[in-house]
């Protein structure tokens, strides 16, 4: 993929400065700003936490305000457990943005990531706004900008074609990589040139979100700045409709699973990725419930990480996930081979199980026999390299 | 402490057997007998896990039932999701046991951990119960039998001098240390020479287990196998009434307390405890979500483990829970160090929180200032060891 990201579609610019706000990283890249040449209709999904970092606070009134102009991001602070301080720090940035930009601060969106409580350097990140060169080469540069210790950039774009025309939509992410030294955060950004409504747009991106970047886990803490955004310009002069709308929804939501996944495959200390489908249980909920505690169970994870044909781990998630189970009438595949099938194990080669989990991607399919509920979650294998990462940040 | 287990109260005696339940470990013990010379009143708290394994189904059966006489388990199978077979080979545990008791099947309460999905060797151990040489000073294989990664023994007990006379009661468990290769199990087993009714040990036996076992994680997998057994053979002749069933309970709920927090301490690749206090919550039921999602956060437990001060983990833990959290009124404290007072972090020296977080036991107070809720639970840290020892059980 060539890439182009956030200014793949029409009317949207990029950049990146050094604002330095960690002490001693001036080098790095850490505040970036993407622009629309026109107002956008937004939509936004934040983190689930309530202790809720005060960049997101500050977004979701300016997102319900409406329409919005750009984005500000800057990674090794994340503004959070701050304070009313960090209220003013982050408006201040939002008025910082708007002044380069050429619009209102409420046309600003602001996100951060980075260590909780500590006061954000807000005046070393609005000197840094004058010195970014918009452009839309400057996805490249943003995408970066937003990491902590993510190893690789995340970027996405596809172009959809329609009855009435082509749109773009394409996104930049950043992973649950833990941050110097604080919280793993997902901040996701995606700029579309489609010209849709706001109720519209909040409808996709609400269900885009709950089936990518809601699905996926790499250690179950949730973090405080989590941060969906999506702006739409209508740059295409593109108004999907019926069909259309629904296709376009489509090709959003494939821009999100492929963030989503993007940010798992890079996961801290993760080497496997793993796909957990749940069917056949008593409700979509339950599905759900069970998909997501199989993908966050330490013991499944580390199984997973040593290629250990411990498939029990599975079915004993599941029972405790809060989904109703009975195990009588469950079964469980890792790719193609039953383990578990109907309500009691298969006699499978240990190395049989074994090279199906020592591979890179790994399917695990759970049939509850319940019901028509079905999910599907993504998860990452827990390395000890996570432990590092996670319990020496200053040594 | 001299120790005395599960013998330390008249009328019991104890031993334990080399069965080989795993082929190629036979020199281990792996099969312990307990037998009470009399009927016992017995409760029990078994697994919330919905697949729950075939010995939990049994002994829940014959507890029901009541009287006991004695307590048969067995280590290296779990004797979990093995289907109809797995009732039946229960069942023939207790049969086994009982004949050399000397006394029905119903009497007999079985146990089981290590592996699961794999036929439990019930010949093998049926055999081996007749080489027990049972005695009072058999609490100590007893102890050792049980074990599976458990680095020691688990044992405590304490006499209760009351109005009428003294009772004692003694216990014995295994950790959450995992198994080869699969579950994480909690066994522990309590006997007691009080004469107590079955109503009463039962609302006793509960209330004990909801503020000790059911208050640690090790690594927040629930085992198919947990199992809290209580047996009270009223040897002693003496029944507490009133304030001496309070007292009697109390001195049972530390005997639980002792065995749960050594659990913890030998939890997998632990090298610290960690205590969690939550008071100021919404509510009760709120205060033990918050403590409990702490303890079981791998950030926290990460951080704990590299003695790193990034205390932001705590309350981001906290606020994902599910309780009721406002970080502006909430406060937390390390030890007797405040890092966050009144919804503002306070500015402290990375040193002086380093320190506390570096010592063996830490105490973390979080005061979420909205009502009167409190809980207690306690963790241990997530090292590296964890990961080797949960991935790599073949190799």
């Amino acid at each position: 993929m060539s890439g182009k990201g956030v200014t793949y579609a029409r009317g949207f610019r990029a950049g990146a400065a050094k604002a330095g706000v960690k002490h001693g990283r001036a080098e790095r890249l850490d505040v970036a700003l993407v622009v629309s040449d026109r107002p956008c209709v937004a939509a936004a999904v934040f983190t689930t936490n309530q202790v809720i970092a005060a960049p997101c606070v500050v977004t979701r009134t300016h997102v319900e305000r409406g329409p919005l102009r750009a984005i500000v991001v800057n990674s090794g602070n994340a503004n959070a457990c701050t304070g009313e301080q960090g209220e003013r720090d982050a408006t201040a940035m939002a008025e910082a943005a708007a002044k380069v930009v050429g619009c209102t601060p409420y046309q600003v969106a602001v996100a951060s990531t980075g260590v909780i409580g500590f006061p954000l350097p807000v005046g070393r990140i609005a000197s840094s706004l004058g010195q970014i060169a918009l452009s839309e080469d400057g996805w490249d540069d943003a995408s970066r900008a937003i990491m902590t210790t993510d190893t690789r950039p995340k970027v996405t774009e596809r172009e959809v074609h329609l009855g009435a025309g082509s749109v773009r939509i394409g996104g930049m992410a950043k992973g649950a990589g833990m941050i110097h030294p604080n919280m793993a955060t997902l901040l996701a950004f995606v700029t579309t040139d489609a010209k849709v409504d706001a109720a519209d747009l909040r409808r996709i991106v609400g269900h885009a979100a709950d089936t990518t970047f809601n699905a996926i886990s790499i250690d179950g803490d949730t973090s405080t700045n989590d941060t969906l955004l999506v702006l739409a310009n209508g740059a295409s002069g593109v108004a999907p409709k019926g069909a259309d709308l629904a296709a376009f929804a489509d090709a959003l939501r494939q821009v999100c699973a492929e963030l989503a996944r993007m940010i798992v495959a890079d996961g801290e200390g993760a080497t496997k990725v793993f796909e957990v489908r749940v069917h056949g249980a008593a409700s979509a909920a339950d599905a759900r419930l069970a998909a997501r505690t199989i993908t966050n169970s330490n013991l499944v994870r580390t199984a997973i990480h040593g290629g250990d044909p411990n498939w029990g781990r599975i079915l004993a998630a599941a029972g405790r996930s809060g989904a109703r189970v009975d195990d009588r009438r469950a079964s469980v595949r890792i790719g193609d081979l039953y383990v578990y099938r109907d309500g009691a194990p298969v006699t499978v080669e240990d190395a049989a199980v074994r090279k199906l989990f020592g591979a890179p991607t790994i399917l695990i399919d759970v049939a509850l026999g319940l019901g028509d509920g079905e999910s599907v979650a993504w998860g990452c294998d827990l390395s000890a390299e996570y432990v590092r990462i996670n319990a020496e940040y200053m040594t």
